[in-house]
């Protein structure tokens, strides 16, 4: 889809501003505001440890009142910085809550970037003022920049959406290439719309939705402690709210789910060091618990991932990662097929092709699909190949 | 210790031979032989998808009869191999069987090698006839390198033992450097002693310092459907067989820890393109279930792995893989410290020098303290880094 040339729902504003938290004036800092409050839901880390922001994030989550605005900062994670990390998130609610005039419960605050080094503070407070006297309709560029890390490019999602016979727009930013584990908030998403739903239903979209995008990628089984979703919805377009599951509910939701699909593959596309988009459909299961335990382990194999780099023609290292993931399997039953090609089916498919395989594995997607043949579960996940790159950006940089 | 000079114990004969599996005329087949009946023990892959083998060997274990012979094949993991795969197995016992004129059921057969390629059985019946009449009381360092597939040494460790006032000998030999993953038997390990013990209080030892040493390691989390850890005790030093948990059982189960503990940091050392070994301590963790969650966590994160190869001093994920382990942890609490060098105390420690930790983490041994300040539990882990070596290793070729 066209990047950055899509405008913010109505109401939102955006900014990316150069904060001098990274160097050559690169965007660091990352603003979205809403003249109108908006109804939000959003998910955080499981990670036992957390940052400041995402413990500061889950108290808000828990307070139910509106939100106006999101302050995003790169470069510092602000987790495992002590108390005073947690002063610093504040802080820095205050701040853009009295350059904003809204109150400092009504702005999230979020960090990502190196882990145990505090934030510092004047940059942050300066930067605050410039983000805010940034602000504007056509800022979600600025914003989609200012919000990366390790990320190679901007992630951005729009979908048109009709409720009550108005239309309406909902568009989404993600940041996020390293430490992406199928476990939830792995990365920082942010979606906007202007359509207006009640907290409890945006909510269950919101679970929904992620349980079938963010919650099926994988890049290296690495949890981040400092990431999340959040989705904002200001009403601004004017349309009835939704407050019951029916026609209206349902369209939101497959604009939701939508968008955060389009968002998470295209975290997986820009996965530290990827080169390939990997595709692992698990069906015929014993069940879907099972189908996703099977899925996980072949998404996370670094054996899977480096063959894949590699087009090394190993599919056998497929059905070893799906033996030890504790899914059920009867090796004299399942079927290995990638790219649509047939390699075993209860035993090595007689004259498959080394070269045809290796020629499919050389293709910048790769579908694999293994069919258990026990049941009726069926997941798919996302994944990338593990590569050099990956050990370059992780083993040379303090990221 | 020194490699490969080591005598085998009392009545065993060894060899390895070419039998034209790898190419340029490599050792690629290994062969044990016991005059005296072995009471042995093992622990067989808890992969699902077992290769032919190693369901072979599960047979045999619970047959409880002795065992006269191992032969080892590479090259081919006789893996995804079908209903042909057990046959090619079971001939193969017969073959040496034959050769050794003892019965099919006293030769433990194991392959280990690329997943879903059947055996050249031509090749693996002459390379048994060629490996059964080179055995040698002096074929061990033979035997030693005709097991490897992708390690760059050959891996032995070898204890003396008083029995009964009787000196006895214990010898090991390792394979593997990849697809290591503390679940049990990620590898072929053969241990030889030619003190006697019960076989129920074998099995005991066995667990007890397999739980200790390969069930410790991680190279890169894949567990591989072939491999197996066995030990052979023949009694032909003439020593008292040990029959009950006393003096001479410990004796004897020191002698098997030290082993195992040898071998399996062998492994680590020598895991796919590592170039620093990892010791992972947490400690006072709520309860040892708990440290051994977190270490494991830690030794699995490709983030900590990648960090500790570029000497990158990015300490914050070391405590970030323990947030998302499961184990209980506060991160106002916890303590860190590399090399003896602290870091965090429920934050950052003050004025803590990147050059310094830069320098620690540059040592080819790093050693990783995490103090939980919860309970008493306490869990080594050993795992090495992740480098673009292990990328080559198994993206670009067949493994």
């Amino acid at each position: 889809m066209a990047k950055n040339t899509l405008p913010l729902p109505l109401g939102f504003l955006a900014s990316g501003i150069h904060a001098g938290l990274k160097s050559k004036g690169k965007l660091d800092m990352g603003f979205i505001y809403t003249a109108h409050p908006a109804v939000w839901a959003g998910m955080v880390t499981k990670n036992a440890v957390k940052s400041a922001p995402a413990r500061r994030t889950e108290r808000l989550l828990k307070s139910k009142g509106p939100l106006r605005a999101v302050v995003v900062n790169t470069k510092y994670a602000n987790d495992l910085t002590g108390k005073q990390g947690y002063k610093d998130a504040d802080d820095t609610g205050t701040w853009a809550a009295q350059a904003l005039k809204v109150k400092a419960n009504e702005v999230l605050i979020h960090s990502t970037g190196v882990i145990g080094v505090p934030v510092p503070r004047p940059k942050i407070q300066k930067g605050v003022k410039l983000g805010v006297s940034a602000l504007s309709p056509l800022g979600g560029e600025d914003f989609s920049k200012a919000i990366l890390t390790t990320d190679l490019v901007t992630k951005t999602s729009a979908r048109p959406l009709m409720v009550g016979g108005k239309a309406c727009w909902m568009m989404g930013f993600a940041k996020g290439s390293g430490m992406i584990h199928p476990n939830m908030a792995t990365m920082l998403v942010y979606i906007l719309t202007d359509a207006a739903i009640s907290r409890p239903l945006l909510d269950k979209a919101l679970r929904e939705a992620t349980n079938r995008s963010f919650n099926r990628i994988t890049v290296d089984g690495d949890t981040s402690p400092s990431d999340s979703v959040v989705v904002l919805a200001n009403g601004a377009s004017g349309a009835k709210p939704i407050t019951k599951v029916g026609a209206d509910y349902k369209v939101f939701l497959e604009a939701l789910k939508a968008v955060c699909l389009d968002l998470a593959q295209d975290v997986i596309r820009d996965g530290e060091g990827a080169t390939k988009f990997v595709t692992v459909t698990v069906q015929t299961a014993k069940n879907d618990a099972d189908a996703l335990l099977a899925a996980k382990a072949i998404a996370h194999s670094p054996l899977v991932k480096t063959a894949i780099f590699g087009a090394d023609p190993n599919w056998g290292r497929i059905l070893t990662a799906v033996g030890y993931s504790g899914a059920a399997v009867d090796e004299f039953k399942a079927k290995v097929a990638i790219g649509g090609y047939a390699l075993y089916d209860g035993q090595p498919r007689k004259g498959w092709s080394r070269a045809k395989l290796k020629t499919i594995l050389q293709q910048k997607d790769v579908n694999i699909v293994v069919d258990l043949r026990l049941g009726k579960g069926k997941e798919t996940v996302y994944t990338c190949d593990l590569t050099d790159g990956y050990i370059d950006i992780n083993g040379k940089y303090t990221t």
